[in-house]
């Protein structure tokens, strides 16, 4: 009989200040604190949280497994990526048998979110409760400072990493846009946009709601400048007029 | 020179909980809050924050105009409505030379949310602060208890209202389907839903996070049964194995 639970809190999208209050009471509260972070870097999710620990957490920082012989979509990297997922799950469920760990999550969990991976490996070995967050692509659309979508508006959220023809399909197709995951996938985003015809109505967020947020036009950025913690999106116009329900 | 603003505050899905930090700090803290509602109700965005306002805090009920005689989606009655909002507008915009007034949004205010009416009305009139808050659609999945999106997942946000064959291509070309504004139009929902062979993956949830939340499969829902306060949801199943960025 475990008397312990795993919480995954949603942090918003980057301002500590959007947190929900739920998440913060959680967060503030908590013994054991886990996040992902890649290797050597202080990990997004663990720097929104900076000043907010007890003095007395205890950090589980999962540091994503690098190796420089395997390319990141290669099946053995995928299993290299599955046993790290498999072993923090493993340790979380041991820790809940005595006590509550608070597993930190950007955005909102729920929404493209790694914590998926332990979710679904914890289910029936510990209790574990999820607590919504802002996606960060709210924030993004928050800093452009017009509604992204209104009316009968379609809104289509898509990876980059997707083939430049689906997302030439998705942007023809829908009203509002939210482009996530960019990086180095930025040029082909901007060629799928321009064939649309809509590169002239698309902006770049990144860093949204963070010290540093950048919002610019997309037609206006560099072609070599690709941030990876950057979203785009293109607003809706209102597709008919509004009634209140 | 005015000395206030109007501080649009997004309220999240339901549960005041689940209000991010700074929209609880500042509707605890207003002198002036201003709701859309109906005629005759409390309003969903009122009863949010109920046992939260100050004692002597102004309520400013913004009640949609009714009329018996005029159809909902006639254009009197459009004509009707955006008298409404222009008075409004006029009301906060008058108020905040003197004051700050804290408009009430259910959800995020930038995503179909009613407040934008009012916002384009107010532009260079008026300093207008919108504090971003968790889309009612996050609280709905949340209470699914499954990632609604992973890996490459295209999502697609769309309103019931829209026509059925709109409704069914969007069904066939997106992995993940959140589906808003039910009420009356379920029936033309459910229809599409089964014409792309979905209906048996789509849940519906009423009340999302707030007292008396309903989730059950869409196909389980009598046909009479059309709550207006839901969304329709179909989750995703991971386009393809993610990688860490
Ligand atoms: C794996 S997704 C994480 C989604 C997260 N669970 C959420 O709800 O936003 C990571 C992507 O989210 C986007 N992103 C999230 N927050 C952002 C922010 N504050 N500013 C810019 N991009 C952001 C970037 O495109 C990044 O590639
Ligand atoms: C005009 S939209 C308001 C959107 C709001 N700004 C937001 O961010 O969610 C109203 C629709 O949102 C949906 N909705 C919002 N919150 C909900 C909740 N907690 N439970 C169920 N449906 C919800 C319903 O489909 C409703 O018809």
């Amino acid at each position: 009989m475990s008397v312990g639970k795993i919480v995954c809190a949603g942090l918003g999208p980057g301002d500590p200040d959007l947190i929900s209050v739920r998440s913060d009471r959680v967060i503030r509260a908590a013994r054991h604190v886990a996040f992902f972070r890649k290797a050597g870097r202080a990990g997004q999710a663990r720097s929104i949280v900076q000043g907010m620990l007890r003095a007395d957490a205890v950090e589980l920082a999962m540091e994503y497994p690098v190796t420089t012989e395997l390319p990141f979509d290669s099946p053995e990297y995928n299993d290299l990526l599955a046993a790290f997922y498999d072993d923090w799950a493993a340790r979380l469920a041991d820790l809940a048998q005595r006590e509550d760990v608070v597993v930190l999550c950007e955005g909102d969990p729920f929404f493209y979110g790694s914590f998926m991976h332990l979710y679904t490996r914890l289910q029936g070995r510990a209790e574990v409760e999820v607590i919504p967050g802002i996606p960060g692509m709210v924030g993004c659309w928050n800093g452009t400072g017009q509604p992204i979508t209104w009316g009968d508006d379609v809104l289509t959220v898509l990876m980059a990493t997707l083939p430049e023809e689906d997302l030439l399909r998705h942007a023809r197709a829908s009203d509002a846009l939210v482009i996530m995951k960019t990086g180095r996938n930025l040029p082909r985003v901007r060629r799928a946009l321009a064939a649309a015809g809509r590169l002239d109505e698309a902006w770049l967020v990144e860093r949204g709601t963070m010290p540093g947020q950048r919002v610019a036009r997309l037609a206006d950025v560099a072609d070599g400048d690709c941030p990876y913690f950057a979203i785009v999106l293109v607003h809706g116009h209102g597709r008919r007029p509004e009634v209140p329900e």
